[in-house]
C-alpha cells in the first residue's frame, strides 16, 4: 500500500509532462506505465509541437535537447491541382510557429528528467482498476512483476490513452461519448532519406492525400492515404515512393521526384475522432488520448494532451497553495473548449485534404475551391495558420 | 424571321439585367420570356443584394427605387446554443454591406426600363430550341401565341434557369455536370408581420435551421428547415409561428416571441447544388441558374446571376468596340471561379447551420465549435462576412 498526492496512470507524454510539472510545483506523484522503458521510448507518434507546447516544455525544464535538435518550422506547403502554395505562419499569426521534434524524443527527455530527480516512475505496471472517484482518497489497483499493489491518492489522472482503464472510473451514466471513424487510413512510413523540403507538404491529389514530413535532417516521415483495412505488406518501398512522387507532383516541375532511401518502418494508422465528456469525475481526471482522439491531419493530438496537463497542473498547484478547488472544478470545461476547437480543425483539415471513397466530383470541386480560397484570402489563410500553430493556453 | 445581336432566353433578373447593360452599351438584344408579365413580377425569390450587385444596378440606371425602398443591412445575427452573435460587415470587410430588396422588385424595375426604352421583351414566348452554337449565326426557335418564330442572333445567352432549354445547345459530350441534392428543404413563408429584427437572423437549433428575414418594414420573410417531401398544407400558421419561436429562442430572453401576422404565402423549396461546365459553347452562353444553382443559405443565387451577366456584357461590349473575342473566350473561366467560391460558401453555410437527418452528436458539436469560432475569431468572422457581402467583380 503506497500513498501519493497525484496518481498518474500512463507514462506517455501527457503523464510524464504532468509528473514533471507537478514535481516543479512541489507536488508528489507516482507514474504507472504498462510497458517497459525501451518500448515507450520507441513508440512512433506525432512530431509537430505547437508554440505553446514548446514553451511549456522549456518552462518545465525539458526543452534543452528540443531546442538543440528540434527544427523550427515557420510554415507549411499546401499542394492541390498540381500547384503549390506556402502558408507563412509568423506573418499570418503575429509571430507564431511550430517545432518539429518527435513525440518519442519528448518522451525520452521527460523520462530522463523523471528518473534523475522526480517521483516514482514504474514501468511494467498494469493498472487493473481505478476506484473511489467520489471518495476523498481514490485508489489505483495495479500489478507489477506479478504482484498486486494498491496506490491510494488524493487525485488520480488517467493519461492512459484511448484503450486505458481510467475512463471506466467515470460511470457510464454520467459519460457522453462522441465518435466518428473516417473512411480511410494513413500508411505511415519512416525512411532513411533526407527530407526534400524544409517544411511539411500537405497534398490533395486525385489519388488521395499525401504528407511529406520529417523527423530529422536525415530521416523522412511520410504518409499516404490508404483504404481502411490496408495491409502494409502490400506496399513495397518502390510502390510507396512511386505513389508519393505521383501525389506530390507539380506541373511546374514535371521531372521532379523524391529522394529515395531505405524504408525502416511502415504501419497503417486508423483515423478516429473521439471525445468523452466530462473529463473529470470526482477526484479522477482524464487527460490526452484517454479523453479525446483527433485524426492526425491537424497535428493536434500531442498538443491537446500537453494543454490538458498544463491546465491540470496549474489547477492542482492552486489547490495545493490555497485549498481552492475552483480551477479543478473548471478543468473539464476549460479543456473541452480547446478540445472541440481541435476536433473541428482536425476534421476540417482531414475532410479538405482526403478523398472520401464516397465523394462526388462536386465534393472534389468544393475541396479545391476551399484550398484555392486559403491560397488567396488572407483571412482564410490566417484561420488555418492560427489553428495549426495552436490557440494560446487559457490563463 | 427576326435578327438581333444578342438573343436572350429568359426574362428573369439575369436576362433583364443583361438586356439593360447591353442597351446601355448600344448593343441590340431581344428577350424571350416564357411566362406573362404578371407572373414574372410576382415570382418570390431571393432578397439579398451584394454590394457589387447594388452598384451594378445603380450603374445600369436601375437603382432609383432600390435606393428609395431597399433596406441596407450592415450585418447578420447568428443564433446557436440559444445565444446570439452579431457579425458587423463593414468593420469585418473594409466597409462592405448588403441591401435587402426583393428579386421580384428588381425584376419589376428592369421590366419597366426595358419597356420604356429598351429592345423587344416578348412575354409568353416559349423557346423550343437553340441551334447552331458553332455557326456564326445561332438560331432561337420559339412559339408565341401559337405561332412558330425564328430569331437569328450573333450570340445567344441562356438566362432560362435550371429547367431552361438553352443548356441543351451545349452537346452532352462537352458538358460536365456537378450536382448535389441536400437531405432537407426550406418552408418559405411570407407574412404580414413587421420584422422583429433589424437584420437577418440565421439560427442553428436542436430542431433544425431557421431564418428570419424580411421583404419590407411590414412584411416578414421566414424560413424553416423541413424534411424533403414536406407538404406545406401540414404547416398551419400557428405551427409555423410556434416552430419559429422555438428555433429562435434565446436563453437571455426566455419569454420572447415573434410578432405574428397573417401568413400570405407558404411553399417548400428544395435545396440543390448544381454546376454545368463550360458556361460557353461557341456562340451560346449560359448565365445564372441555367449554369449553376446554389442552396439559398448563402443568399448567392441572384448575385451570381448578376455577376455572370455583368462579365458577359463587358465582354460583348469589348467585342463590339474592338472586334476582340478575348473576354468572351475568358467568360466561362472567369465566371466559374466565382461560381465555385459561391458553391463552396453556400454549402458551408448550409452544412454549418442545418441538421442533417443522418448527423451524429459528434457532427452537431463540430457545427457548434465552428459557430463558436466565428463568434470569437476575427479571421473566421471576416471569412464569412467577405463571402456573404460578396467578392469584388473581376476587372
Amino acid at each position: 500500500m503506497m500513498h501519493t498526492t497525484v496518481g498518474i496512470v500512463g507514462g506517455g507524454p501527457a503523464g510524464l509532462l504532468l509528473a514533471r510539472l507537478l514535481h516543479n510545483a512541489g507536488i508528489d506523484s507516482v507514474v504507472l506505465e504498462l510497458r517497459d522503458r525501451a518500448y515507450v521510448e520507441q513508440r512512433q507518434r506525432a512530431g509537430i509541437l505547437e508554440q505553446a507546447t514548446v514553451e511549456a516544455l522549456r518552462a518545465a525544464g525539458a526543452g534543452e535537447r528540443m531546442d538543440a535538435e528540434g527544427i523550427p518550422h515557420h510554415g507549411i506547403e499546401l499542394r492541390f491541382g498540381r500547384r503549390s502554395h506556402r502558408l507563412d505562419f509568423p506573418s499570418l499569426t503575429g509571430g507564431r510557429s511550430v517545432m518539429v521534434y518527435a513525440q518519442t524524443e519528448v518522451v525520452k527527455d521527460l523520462i530522463a528528467l523523471q528518473l534523475a530527480d522526480g517521483g516514482p516512475l514504474l514501468f511494467g505496471a498494469e493498472v487493473t482498476s481505478v476506484e473511489g472517484a467520489q471518495s476523498d482518497s481514490p485508489v489505483v489497483e495495479f500489478v507489477q512483476e506479478g504482484r498486486a499493489q494498491t496506490l491510494t491518492c488524493d487525485y488520480v489522472v488517467g493519461c492512459d490513452g484511448f484503450h486505458g482503464v481510467t475512463r471506466d472510473a467515470v460511470p457510464e451514466d454520467v459519460r457522453t461519448t462522441y465518435e466518428r471513424t473516417h473512411p480511410y487510413s494513413w500508411l505511415g512510413v519512416l525512411a532513411e532519406a533526407p527530407p526534400v523540403y524544409d517544411e511539411l507538404v500537405y497534398a490533395h491529389s486525385d489519388r488521395g492525400f499525401a504528407l511529406a514530413s520529417m523527423r530529422s535532417p536525415t530521416v523522412s516521415r511520410l504518409y499516404l492515404q490508404v483504404p481502411n483495412g490496408t495491409d502494409p505488406a502490400d506496399w513495397s518501398a518502390e510502390r510507396i515512393w512511386d505513389e508519393l512522387d505521383t501525389r506530390l507532383a507539380l506541373d511546374r516541375d514535371p521531372g521532379w521526384k523524391l529522394e529515395r532511401g531505405p524504408v525502416t518502418s511502415k504501419a497503417v494508422l486508423p483515423m478516429r475522432s473521439h471525445v468523452t465528456e466530462p473529463m473529470r469525475y470526482g477526484r479522477v481526471f482524464l487527460a490526452g488520448d484517454a479523453a479525446h482522439i483527433v485524426p492526425p491531419t491537424g497535428a493536434k493530438g500531442l498538443n491537446l494532451a500537453a494543454a490538458d496537463v498544463i491546465v491540470l497542473a496549474r489547477a492542482l498547484a492552486r489547490w495545493r497553495e490555497t485549498g481552492s478547488a475552483e480551477l479543478l472544478d473548471a478543468y473539464s470545461d476549460t479543456c473541452l473548449r480547446r478540445v472541440w476547437r481541435a476536433e473541428h480543425f482536425s476534421s476540417f483539415m482531414t475532410a479538405t485534404l482526403h478523398t472520401d471513397p464516397a465523394q462526388s466530383p462536386f465534393d472534389t470541386r468544393l475541396q479545391l475551391s476551399q484550398l484555392e480560397r486559403i491560397a488567396t484570402s488572407p483571412h482564410a489563410a490566417a484561420e488555418l495558420a492560427e489553428n495549426y500553430t495552436g490557440l494560446p493556453l487559457p490563463r
